[in-house]
């Protein structure tokens, strides 16, 4: 079967040993597996933050990829413990709306969909606590799948998962008004607008956070250090920066704020 | 063999390369290692905080792993550089304690416990800094026994290892006092009272940080948002939590406070 | 050919999933590697810290090591592309200086040194951003020099490279002045001041944030907790700490601040 690679996608942080432990779990049942960190550090229980960095990142990885997601602020309630494929990627999860993102570009894609519930519980941990099922439900799956197990064996098949819907963009007279979902490392800031909603848009001006930009640069390069941009980012999406500094830090921009994309009349 | 694992724990953070460069020196080594990240980020110098996150993850993986612990106030003195295997595994460290929380965890077992001082440095690097052994010494060592070198070969049997044992519970007429030993990323506080010190006590209260909570829930889903709430944790110790918040944050609570669980009179 | 190692060092952060996508698109050209990660908190855009960082990491890793290095203000400009044989070892980066350490240390001793500017978009993903070329560009080059793709077949040689030349040290009648180049994670301040420029000095002292240091210890352990220290750190170079404490924290010492060694006269 050649590698078989699996990656993990948590709020659980890096210091309490947590992401270690699975990794541990999962080696002990699949011990060829190749296992890689997308992210550990989604803010604590943003499932719609976990969805968008899951949803941009799993792509660039190998076929049959087991992809476990955890951000699961209902772990221990009734929430269902999910598995689905989806194209050509395997994904394992809390069913809270996590893998929304990807759910829905593999809809639009006219990919393979298949989500069933994790209800056999051979393929778990002996004992399960109540607030760590990344380590005794996701991780155990997760391995059990890339070791070739099926999604029929694993759990039961579902058709209504919870959809968590990223917030609307919304069309203007003259162009769209949208929202930032995203602060990225560097302070950059990303909206929910994309590539396609811009085309055919002239003399573009955008206004986020009291500013307004005239026109999108295409590298940062093209302007001073210090001068606020925006860019189409690389994943397509409307973004502003300060080049070579924090847009975040220096104009305060932030998750939840309303940003207008408009053409000349 | 199969593959050889191993497992790095420090406090030596993630910024300078301090990791990356054990990495190298094992890789160097075993080629064929498979190295886990357990943490880089106990407080600096906190050999109890290494042990107690040590101690709960080091048993998930598979047998035989390596598992290289790198705390370590008194690199480059006499303290003296150790090997062990506590059951299934092997350990590397320096002799400071950080080893006690699995090796009570064996002995209590029963488990197989053979210790050594690493004095052969013909399984070291060349070079020997005196304030970086787990580059120079706890890395080609661990990586030595990955290969199936044997303990006796890296250094000779001690039956003295330092230990620092973790602060102890005292008996309550109806119930226990202990103290908060670990704060998580969630800000969730564990104290070092396990579930069996729990069993036949009845409608218990929990206090802690001037608060007193009612009971012990099973899920964090059974309380509202922003309830403080007391729970067993996922390796069965007292916690105390808020729902969808940091009990840290919010109540203060910290490592080192007082903590009292008592039953009806 | 054994196992394939490459390792990655950016300024990217872990929040985003970017050092994600980048083992992704390596995974899937070259599903064999084992990577390992040297750091992603490089201080945003820090080329200097970036090269400084890597180039005492570097060397510790397995012979024909891809070091993939991304620490990129001038991303999407006409910087080029480069990679580069230097002894041992293969590189991917910017050509921005990040590589002038491991260049300069290669040149001194005498090692192979070949440098390829990256021309051929066959070796590239097929879309490429103006903004990340680490996924786009040093990741997928990387992998294929890993498959034992040849640097002449990846780029066209060229022979200047851009050059970030560390502060130079300037030498006093009776010691050294130099500047502090970086400060570690547990707030240890390193000089560009090396073992060998002290040699032959007697009874040292030791300038800097204000302070005077008689002499250097061997180990932190010569000194009780609390006491600010001098010493040779564990790459050779002139370094100040407190004795389980963080001088960064306590004496306010930062990067670029001047420090002095004198010898008796």
């Amino acid at each position: 079967m050649g590698v078989k690679f699996l990656t993990l996608l948590t709020d659980f942080g890096l210091k309490d040993g947590y992401t270690g432990v699975m990794k541990g779990v999962i080696y002990r049942i699949t011990p060829d597996a190749q296992i890689a960190d997308i992210t550990h550090s989604i803010r604590p229980q943003d499932v719609f933050e976990g969805g968008l960095v899951w949803s941009r990142s799993c792509p660039y990885f190998p076929d049959n990829t087991v992809h476990i997601g955890v951000v699961d602020p209902g772990v221990g309630t009734q929430r269902r413990p999910i598995a689905a494929r989806l194209g050509r990627h395997l994904f394992v999860c809390p069913d809270n709306g996590l893998i929304t993102p990807l759910l829905e570009q593999a809809e639009q894609a006219g990919d393979e969909v298949k989500i069933v519930h994790l209800d056999q519980p051979r393929f778990w941990l002996p004992d399960i606590s109540s607030v760590f099922h990344g380590r005794d439900i996701f991780s155990p799956v997760g391995a059990a799948l890339a070791n070739g197990v099926s999604l029929e064996e694993v759990g039961s098949a579902i058709s209504d998962p919870v959809r968590r819907s990223p917030p609307r963009t919304e069309k203007l007279n003259n162009g769209w008004q949208g929202e930032i979902v995203s602060i990225d490392h560097f302070g950059n800031a990303t909206a929910n607008i994309d590539r396609q909603q811009l085309q055919g848009l002239r003399n573009i001006r955008v206004r986020a956070a009291g500013r307004e930009i005239n026109g999108l640069v295409h590298t940062f390069g093209e302007r001073e250090p210090g001068t606020l941009v925006a860019f189409i980012d690389s994943d397509d999406r409307l973004a502003i920066a300060i080049v070579q500094g924090s847009a975040a830090q220096e104009i305060g921009i932030k998750v939840g704020d309303r940003i207008e994309v408009v053409a000349e009349a």
